[in-house]
């Protein structure tokens, strides 16, 4: 997928296409210099959207003029359609497009998204897995006895190994897969949901960028495979007796509340589940999750994501026990660039060519 | 390895026999029931060191007659000499000999001394890889900012995921492997450290009880092997650039503060590796340690071990920042006793059989 394995590979036919980058990192000068050469003509500009005060840049507030003749843009954020008429390829820097929903350019099928999947895959897993592992191992209590310099006896807590336990991963793409690679190396069963079955080995297979040695690219490590785009579907997968749930669906109508006071209620009736939500806040009614957690139903949760964001300061959420929150990290590390500039390179070598782009969005489900 | 598999293997052979447990769980007698008429003729006594207010019981309370003609000793604790004339075999409960060390049964060569190695790698590696990616991820940051519902800006901290990043392993027994699976899930890179050379595949091979689908018996997943008894190969080790240090070594006279100023410099002059210690407090030069973290020589710790045990409550590591203290409790789960259980029937069939047993102690090395 890198320019060194096919050389001069569709070069030449981005010269007449302007590439805008409106993403929270200051300019590549090398990245933009190779490119430039490797596709003569293309014309690259760049826009780091998160100011010297770590303040962040609204795209209304730039200049029209940047966005003249734009036809490829790698974005977060969505730009007024009329700045963008030109535009026939998004890079997203995200994994879901909820900012999206309904633009012009969004619903013109001529229009290719492309996802960031994959890029967050190790970083996310990492923070379900160590959420899990903090909170099954009772840190954050040890963090408080460390104030008062308390040396707890070794058996008041009841301590649970991950070992034949059962993590349910609600959207198996490419995070869900790097969480059950790491929960398998756990000793965990890994119970996936999709939307739609995946009863064969192709079905099964996710062409996402993958870092390579992470997650699970061929769909092998799943004990079990559940599907279904009904809220029966995904409550009959609740019933599966599950110790850690981890939801990493996009953001859709379809998934909204996808975990409500009733499937709190399913998950807390057998093994009372963990809940880890990398997804979006609206996933979770958090009225039910606050009472959830408050009554003890569940065991715990972690939320990197909450409804809305940032969750105000009066929300009871932040005083509910056994739970973590954190403002929408999980998925920084300091070589997301890296990997989100092989992403684009690899479409901008595809579109060039005009091959099949990788981690394009399918705009009838939205991720 | 299970009774199942092997009908009536050397039944009777221990008619003779009497076997006591001392130990912090209570009884059981389905196992004890089944054991006893296994092995016809031999007798169980089991005393539970915990009482039910959850206080320990000293071997020295215990009455001399529970230990009459007893041949086989289940024990964490030692008993004094003149209690255990005729004890034969020791299945110790705990992975380490440290306060074996002098005794008269443990000097005396036709005892066989076995360990419970393999039986806390689950958990001890969960607590391990927990402790890095709760501070990779700054959970207790996030925890504390928490209490007054602070969501803080996303680019305010510096993350970093753990691919391509380096663990070193020092001592590379059955604790040390789990770890290392656990990384290479990770995506990171595996140095191990041994104190005798493992050049060939048959000595990198570890025949400790192992839960099925963890760990490395084969040790196949280190990239680079280290070894060596001397401060200098140690110091080589980290010398590697390593991220990630566990400490998983025996505490012997050779390996007391193995990890001191010297060493931590040397760590702190590469990645300031993270230093996790789950071998025993006298590993780590605690005041060199304070130092360390107090001028963020190195990134972080984890103890769940120190020197002594409790820490006092003045104590300065209490204060060190970066720092995770646990009250010696990474050993513990819900299905230790089932694995113990397991470790001590498969040696019990091989007693019985006159074959060789698993997790046998090296006296001169003591682990």
């Amino acid at each position: 997928m890198s320019a060194a394995e096919e050389p001069g590979d569709g070069a030449g036919s981005l010269s007449n296409d302007v590439l805008l980058f409106f993403v929270s990192t200051p300019e590549r000068p090398e990245w933009v210099d190779r490119i430039s050469k490797r596709f003569g003509g293309l014309r690259v500009r760049w826009v780091n959207s998160i100011r010297e005060d770590k303040s962040v840049v609204n795209v209304s507030e730039l200049s029209p003029e940047l966005f003249d003749g734009v036809t490829l843009f790698c974005t977060y954020m969505p730009a007024p359609a009329e700045l963008i008429p030109k535009v026939r390829f998004v890079q997203l820097t995200s994994a879901g497009a909820d900012r999206w929903l309904g633009h012009p350019k969004y619903l013109e099928e001529s229009t290719v998204f492309c996802t960031s999947n994959g890029v967050q895959s190790p970083q996310i897993a990492e923070w379900v897995i160590g959420a899990w592992l903090s909170h099954q191992h009772h840190f954050p209590r040890y963090q408080n006895y460390m104030k008062t310099g308390f040396w707890e006896g070794p058996f008041e807590q009841h301590f649970q190994d991950s070992t034949s336990l059962r993590i349910g991963i609600l959207g198996y793409g490419a995070i869900g897969r790097q969480c059950a690679r790491l929960a398998t190396a756990l000793g965990m069963e890994v119970y996936a949901y999709t939307r739609s079955e995946r009863s064969t080995a192709a079905s099964r297979r996710d062409d996402s960028y993958c870092v390579p040695g992470t997650g699970d690219p061929e769909g092998v490590l799943p004990a079990k495979w559940f599907h279904g785009a009904s809220r029966d579907a995904v409550n009959d997968f609740l019933r599966q007796g599950l110790d850690l749930l981890v939801i990493s669906l996009p953001l859709t109508a379809e998934t909204r509340h996808v975990v409500g006071r009733e499937q709190l209620a399913i998950l807390g009736s057998t093994r009372k589940a963990f809940v880890a939500n990398i997804g979006r806040g609206g996933h979770i009614d958090q009225d039910a999750l606050v009472e959830a957690l408050e009554t003890g139903k569940i065991r715990g949760a972690a939320l990197d994501v909450t409804d809305p964001e940032p969750l105000p300061k009066e929300h009871p959420l932040w005083k509910a026990p056994n739970l973590l929150i954190t403002p929408h990290v999980s998925w920084r590390t300091d070589v997301l660039w890296d990997r989100l500039m092989d992403v684009i390179e690899t479409n901008l070598e595809r579109l060039a060519a005009g091959r099949p782009l990788i981690n394009v969005m399918n705009r009838q489900l939205h991720y």
